[in-house]
C-alpha cells in the first residue's frame, strides 16, 4: 500500500482522486501495488465529500507521517505551495505538482532539494495539461539537439482566436464566449496577456536547455490588442492567428518570446484549434516532432498529475526526471534575432522586391501586399523597409 | 564503456552509428558512460567504412562476446533477425530493433524471451520513425483507458495521397514522382497495399491493449485502387483521403482495420501531409492526444533506435518497457462496428434524411450527396440505403 497526500482539493486536486479510481486496476498492476489517498489538505470544509476522514488542513500531519510517500501539490501560487513543498522534498517525499507558477518561478530550487533528498519533484500538468510534452523532452527526445519549441500553450487565447478566425468575431465577443462556456476566467489577464503561456516556454525551454529566465526578461506580448482586421491578414497570408509561445537555441544564445503569430495552413500547429494545445520541438537528427491534446481542463490535467505519481513511484534512477541544469547561456533579443515575419505593406511590389530579394509575396491587393520574409530579424527587416508604409508586422509560424 | 553491436548496417544501421556520434556529449551524460561500437554484422564488405576492424560476419561472435550488452537488430525481414535475435537475448543482451517484420509476427516470443532472460526487447522506431509513440503508450498513457488509436502510419502512401489532393494528380503520376523523390521503393507493395501500415497498427494494438492479431486477420484495403474521383470526393465531404490504419476497443472485443479514409479537416490527422506520420490516441481521461513526426528516413528512425539504446541501458525496471500482455479479446469485424462512414449517395435528400435521420449533409450537386453517418456500421448504413444508388463509401475520420 502507497500512501499518497492532495493538498488543495478544487478542481485538479479532486480530478486526481477521480482518476485513480477511474483507472485503480490499471494503475495497481502498473506499480504493483495500490495508492491510496491518506490525506487531503485544503482550507475548505470536505466534510461533504468522501474524504471528510482523510482531511487535514496543518501541512505537518503530512510532512511527518513517514507512511506517505508521494504528496499532489495543486494549491496554485507561489505560497504556501513553495514553502510545503520544500518540507516535504526534505522529509524524503516526492512532490508532483500541477503549479506552472512555482514550477516557472523557484523550479531550479524545488529540483536541487528533490535531488539532494534522493526524492522526485515532477511537474507534466504544469505544461500543456494532458499533452506528455515534459515526460517525451526528458526521455526519447533526451539525447537529441533540440533548437527550437514552439507552442499553443494557452487554451483560452487559442479558444478567442479560433472564434475570431472562424467566425470573423471581435476580440471581446469571443471572450465574452469563452467565459460563458467556462474557458475563461472571471479574470483572464494572466490568459489573455501572455503570461500563462510566457511561464509555459519557461519551463519547457528549462526541460531542454537548463536555463530557467526569470519571466521579467521574456518579451510577452497578449491578444488584448488583436482586433479582426489582424485576424483578417493572417487569413490573407494563407494562415491564422495562434498566440505562439516560442523558445530557439542558436550558437550565441537562447531566444524566448510569446506573442501572436501567423501559423501557415502548412504547419501541423496549424490544426490546434479551440481549447486544445500543441506543442512542436525541432529535434536534431529525429527531425520536427509535435505533440497535441487537451491543454486543460479537470481529467486531462489530473491524468497529467496521475503518470506522474506512478513515476515518482516507480522510477528509482538517480538520474531524475526532468531537471534543470545549471546553464548559463545568454537570452537573445526576440528582435534582433532571425526568424519568419509575414508584413503587411502598402509599396510598389517592385520596391518590395528591391529592398528584400528573398521575400515571398503571399497576397495582393488594391496596392498592399501581405509578404513573407524569412531568416530575418525584425530590425533588419524595418531596417531594408525604411520609409515605407508597413502596416503590420507578426511573426510567422512556416 | 558500454559495448553495443550493430545488426545491418544498411540505412538505419548506419544512422544509428552516426546519431550516437553527433549526440555523443549528451548520450554520455544522461546515462553516466560512453558507448561503444563494438561489432557490426553485415554480409556486405564494410572495408571501406569506419567500422572496417569491427565488422563480423559471425552472429557467435556478439552473442559469446560478455562485453556486449545491447544489439540492434536493423536488419529487416523475419529470418535471420529472429533467430539472431531469441540468441541473444538468451545470452542475456537487450535488443533494440526499427523491425516492424519480426515484432508484428514474433513480437510476443521475443518479449516473453527478453522477460525470461531479464533483458529489454525494444522496438519504439518499428513505427512511427522518429514520433515516440511507443514511449508514450508504455510511459505517460500506460495507465489510461485508451479507446481508439488512429494513424497515418505509411509515408509513401501519406505522399502520394497529399499529391493527388493537392495537385489532383492520378494514383499513377503520384506514385511516380513518390519513387523518383527516394520516397517509394522500387517495389513499393508492402507500402501502398497498406501491408506496412498493418504492420505498424498491430503493434500499436499489442502495446495498448496487449492483443498480437495475426496479420491475416487484420481487413487491410491499401491505395492500389484510389482514383482522383475518390480525392475529389473527400474534398467535397470537407476533408482530405489518407491511409488511415485504426484499432478501436469496445466492450466486446477489438477492432482493426486499414483502409482509405476521408479526414475531415477539423481533426488534427488533417495536417499531416507529404511524407510525415501522426498517430491519434483516445487516452481516457487524458482525452485526445495526437503524435506527429517523420515517419520514415534514416536519421529520424535512427533517433528513435538511439532513445531505446539509452533506455535498454539506464532502465532497470523489471515491468519492462513494450511488451504484450497475455489477452485473449475478441476481434471485431469492421463491417459490424459502429464507426463514421462519408458516403456519396444519388438519390432525394429527403429519403436520405427519412432513412437515417441523424446523418449530415455536407454536400449536394445535382442531385448527389456527399454525407457523414457517425456511430453506425457499414452493415447497418448499406442496410438502411437499401435500393439507394450508393456511389461510394469510405471510413470517415471524424
Amino acid at each position: 500500500m502507497i500512501s499518497i497526500a492532495i493538498l488543495g482539493f478544487g478542481n485538479i486536486g479532486s480530478g486526481v482522486a477521480d482518476v485513480l479510481a477511474n483507472n485503480e486496476e490499471k494503475i495497481s498492476k502498473i506499480i504493483g501495488d495500490e495508492i491510496r489517498i491518506k490525506y487531503v489538505l485544503d482550507k475548505r470544509d470536505l466534510s461533504d465529500t468522501p474524504y471528510a476522514d482523510r482531511a487535514v488542513t496543518d501541512i505537518d500531519v503530512i510532512v511527518n507521517d513517514p507512511d506517505v510517500t508521494v504528496v499532489c501539490e495543486m494549491m496554485g501560487g507561489t505560497q504556501p505551495a513553495y514553502d510545503y513543498s520544500i518540507a516535504l522534498l526534505k522529509a524524503g517525499k516526492s512532490v508532483v505538482t500541477s503549479n506552472k507558477e512555482v514550477v516557472a518561478r523557484m523550479g531550479d530550487l524545488l529540483l536541487a532539494t528533490a535531488r539532494e533528498h534522493g526524492v522526485h519533484y515532477l511537474y507534466e500538468a504544469s505544461v500543456g495539461g494532458g499533452i506528455p510534452i515534459l515526460h517525451a523532452l526528458d526521455d526519447s527526445l533526451k539525447s537529441c539537439a533540440i533548437s527550437r519549441i514552439d507552442g499553443i500553450l494557452n487554451g483560452t487565447t487559442n479558444y478567442i482566436l479560433t472564434r475570431m478566425h472562424d467566425c470573423n468575431a471581435s476580440f471581446e465577443s469571443a471572450l465574452s464566449e469563452a467565459r460563458k462556456l467556462g474557458y475563461a476566467e472571471a479574470n483572464p489577464t494572466a490568459d489573455i496577456s501572455g503570461a500563462d503561456a510566457c511561464r509555459k516556454i519557461m519551463i519547457l525551454a528549462a526541460v531542454a536547455w537548463g536555463k530557467l529566465v526569470s519571466a521579467e526578461d521574456v518579451p510577452c506580448e497578449g491578444i488584448t490588442a488583436i482586433t479582426s482586421e489582424d485576424s483578417t491578414f493572417a487569413v490573407s497570408c494563407g494562415g491564422a492567428l495562434k498566440l505562439i509561445a516560442s523558445a530557439v537555441k542558436t550558437a550565441s544564445g537562447i531566444m524566448m518570446t510569446v506573442s501572436p503569430a501567423v501559423v501557415l495552413a502548412d504547419n501541423p500547429l496549424y490544426s490546434a484549434k479551440g481549447v486544445f494545445n500543441a506543442v512542436k520541438v525541432r529535434a536534431g537528427d529525429l527531425g520536427d516532432v509535435m505533440f497535441y491534446g487537451m491543454g486543460a481542463g479537470k481529467l486531462p490535467t489530473a491524468s497529467a498529475v496521475v503518470s506522474d505519481i506512478i513515476a515518482a513511484i516507480n522510477r528509482s534512477d538517480s538520474n531524475g526526471y526532468t531537471f534543470f541544469l545549471p546553464n548559463d547561456e545568454s537570452l537573445l533579443s526576440p528582435e534582433e534575432t532571425p526568424d519568419a515575419f509575414c508584413l503587411l505593406v502598402q509599396a510598389d511590389a517592385d520596391i518590395l522586391y528591391e529592398r528584400i530579394p528573398s521575400l515571398a509575396l503571399l497576397n495582393s491587393k488594391d496596392g498592399v501586399h501581405s509578404i513573407l520574409c524569412e531568416d530575418m530579424s525584425k530590425k533588419t527587416i524595418y531596417e531594408a523597409f525604411d520609409g515605407l508604409a508597413v502596416l503590420k508586422c507578426l511573426r510567422a509560424i512556416v
